[in-house]
């Protein structure tokens, strides 16, 4: 059994709930649509904050971990998604590589690395686990939660293309986020399908870039559905060249902070919504919960202490970040016996095929749920989200889920016009 | 809860549903490549039989009733498969008309069309139900046996479309499959995407054919495992321009039937079955169980009294009958407290979206559960077909359930070879 989920669902938001139920054959086609134009990202996620006045998206992943929250009635979905993917990208693929990320001492998210193998495996193609990582040197065997073990082998490199002992894949599929820039060993890939493409990692994307996309996105659905965009997305500002240590950048950032606040603020009041606005501060480029802040004031940014400072000059892999996007927090008001939910939805192609909550108990909820060495306990979405009931209430599990599932195909969206933006011109041959 | 099947898993079957759980991979690779050069019906339903020694499809349905009688569970699925095959076919489309039997009467029937108009709905397109029927003049509401209702209206012919008052469609679907002949309102609808094309109706097409492209289907398939094709595939033969009144073709017929059984007697004998051989004889164009016969020799077929012969010579809608197919009988293994039990998979596009079994508590397991009048209990399959466990053993639910999935594809497969070959010539513009 899973808990229930006690959300203050409140005017608004039960108007939106309800137009996107009225509407779904409408959204349906709308989706259609617009991926008939648009490649879809091979996979994603995408973390929603469901504020009772607000469903919003605030962080898109095209390199997800965690297939392993989702719940195993949502497999079956994975699969047939994954091989409808293939099907269009590489119709004649025997052999696929997966490369995961380098810690290979989080059993978690090693579980996500071999539950996609599992995944992926069911689409006929031959899948072996290749590290960029230095400490694998020959084929090593990690023991997983789940009493089952999972193989890693060293990536290597031959002429054009990469693969491992014995075996030159068809594909190269990342899970690796490329946040410490692109290692030599994946560049050049010509003869290869790489899977997403190598611009989609964090050496290269901008949040603020995404959310730029998301907002055409938004404005788009938005007048389909006759509602405000705003309903659905998160103000946001952007600065560049900022140094945290030296504190350059400092008024900048805060009139950016204090800008965002005062349209927040102003939406609060059309809306009759008491709660106290706030921001966001994040690295523009980059995940993991790191170099990243919640303020309610401009004056906040420019009195920060030197741990705090530290704090956000520094995201994975040591990157020191000058570039930051302020976004408007968007509240957490789903809970479970207290702890705070936070929604993220799995899409693989152009599918969602389902979604956990990263339920917290020690947070508040204006705070971030993906902080460093913090331990969410996953909970899985019981349900599809692609059965609405319009029989059903608006906020019934099927119907909740399905308005996730909206949002998260809505950034999935973005994140494909933000890659097409972003993809390396051609040289001609 | 869902009663548990007892079934004799023996020998060679056992071996079989090693094999393929040992190449999922592989197997799922081969479909894929398959697909690629053939497309696949838009749905198709397949009767299976599992004979403990044998698992072969019988009947190949390219306009499925029974979508009813899938487990919840499954739609997800079905919707997803139903996106895939529209955004494939007709990715601009905005509404579709689906056109069902005559047969208003049975409310199954009529439950089925409803639950097919919901997954249709979830893939972007404003759904009406259309009849041909003569007793459909006005928009007739219908109430299904869980109190919600359906809405039927006349097709309407207008040029060289049809649709209903008020909706011009992009797309026509025929859950009518014609078995008396093409209604002259659906002819030459150059204009608008028909699925499935008028010649996968009965007034065309022909079991024999259907089988002969499995038995191509099924030496391919077997060759990749390295296995006897005969132990997903029956025997066959056909007879044509009988005439069971007059009495005509008898010897032919009974030459065939003891051909086949012949055969089968020699596989049995290879293999160490103990059983008794039996081969079906059914209408070669036709469906819902009528015009079929259960023989153990040559000599039953030229004995019919009155009453076998009538019952013979027509199929549904009143037609003749005088091409018939023989066909190797395959046990019915499967029971559930003595009642036997036939599997039925349903598919969308390539993609398997779940089943049921036909469980009969007063019939022998060699004969036909789908007759006229016969009031089957249909019972879902509770797991899905494509999340195999090797890790499992072969006859758990998930592996039975995944065999049945690929004798399913395999009859899809062969459907697809089958409406290729009987396409009609395109004529020069």
């Amino acid at each position: 059994m899973v808990p229930h989920l006690i959300t203050a669902l409140t005017g608004p938001l039960l108007d939106l709930e309800k137009r996107m139920l009225d509407k779904t054959t409408e959204i349906e086609r709308w989706f259609r649509l617009a991926w008939n134009e648009s490649t879809p990202p091979f996979y994603s996620s995408v973390d929603v904050r469901n504020a009772g006045f607000k469903l919003a998206p605030v962080d898109t992943n095209l390199f997800p971990g965690g297939f392993n929250n989702l719940a195993p009635e949502m497999i079956p979905l994975a699969i047939q998604a994954a091989m409808s993917a293939i099907e269009k990208i590489c119709p004649e693929a025997r052999s696929l590589v997966l490369v995961p990320e380098k810690h290979t001492r989080n059993t978690f998210y090693l579980s996500n690395v071999a539950r996609l193998a599992a995944i992926l495996k069911q689409t006929g193609l031959d899948i072996r686990i290749a590290s960029v990582s230095d400490e694998i040197t020959g084929p090593t065997k990690f023991e997983l939660p789940d009493g089952q073990f999972l193989t890693m082998e060293p990536l290597i490199r031959k002429g054009d293309r990469v693969g491992v002992a014995g075996l030159d894949p068809c594909a190269v599929l990342l899970n690796n986020d490329l946040s410490a820039g692109v290692p030599p060993i994946l560049r050049g890939l010509t003869e290869q399908v790489v899977l997403p493409p190598l611009h989609a990692g964090w050496a290269t994307r901008r949040k603020s870039l995404h959310f730029a996309a998301y907002k055409e996105v938004a404005e788009s659905f938005a007048e389909m559905l006759s509602i405000d965009p705003w309903l659905m997305d998160p103000y946001f500002d952007s600065r560049s060249q900022l140094n945290f240590h030296e504190r350059v950048g400092e008024d900048s950032l805060a009139e950016a902070v204090e800008s965002v606040l005062a349209k927040t603020r102003a939406k609060y009041a059309e809306y009759g919504i008491t709660e106290e606005p706030y921001v966001v501060v994040k690295a523009d480029a980059g995940t993991y919960g790191m170099g990243i802040m919640t303020v309610k004031s401009g004056e906040e940014v420019v009195n920060l202490n030197r741990k705090q400072r530290n704090k956000m000059s520094v995201v994975k892999e040591g990157l020191e970040v000058s570039d930051v996007i302020i976004q408007e927090g968007v509240h957490t008001f789903e809970s479970i016996d207290d702890a705070v939910a936070e929604p993220v939805v799995y899409m693989i192609d152009r599918y969602v095929v389902g979604g956990f909550y990263r339920v917290h108990t020690g947070r508040g909820r204006d705070e971030n749920l993906n902080a460093p060495g913090m331990h969410f306990v996953p909970l899985a979405f019981e349900k599809p989200c692609n059965t609405p009931d319009c029989a059903d209430r608006p906020d019934a599990a099927v119907n909740r889920f399905y308005a996730y599932g909206v949002i998260g195909r809505m950034a999935a969206l973005a994140a494909s016009y933000e890659l097409d933006r972003m993809a390396p011109v051609e040289q001609p041959a």
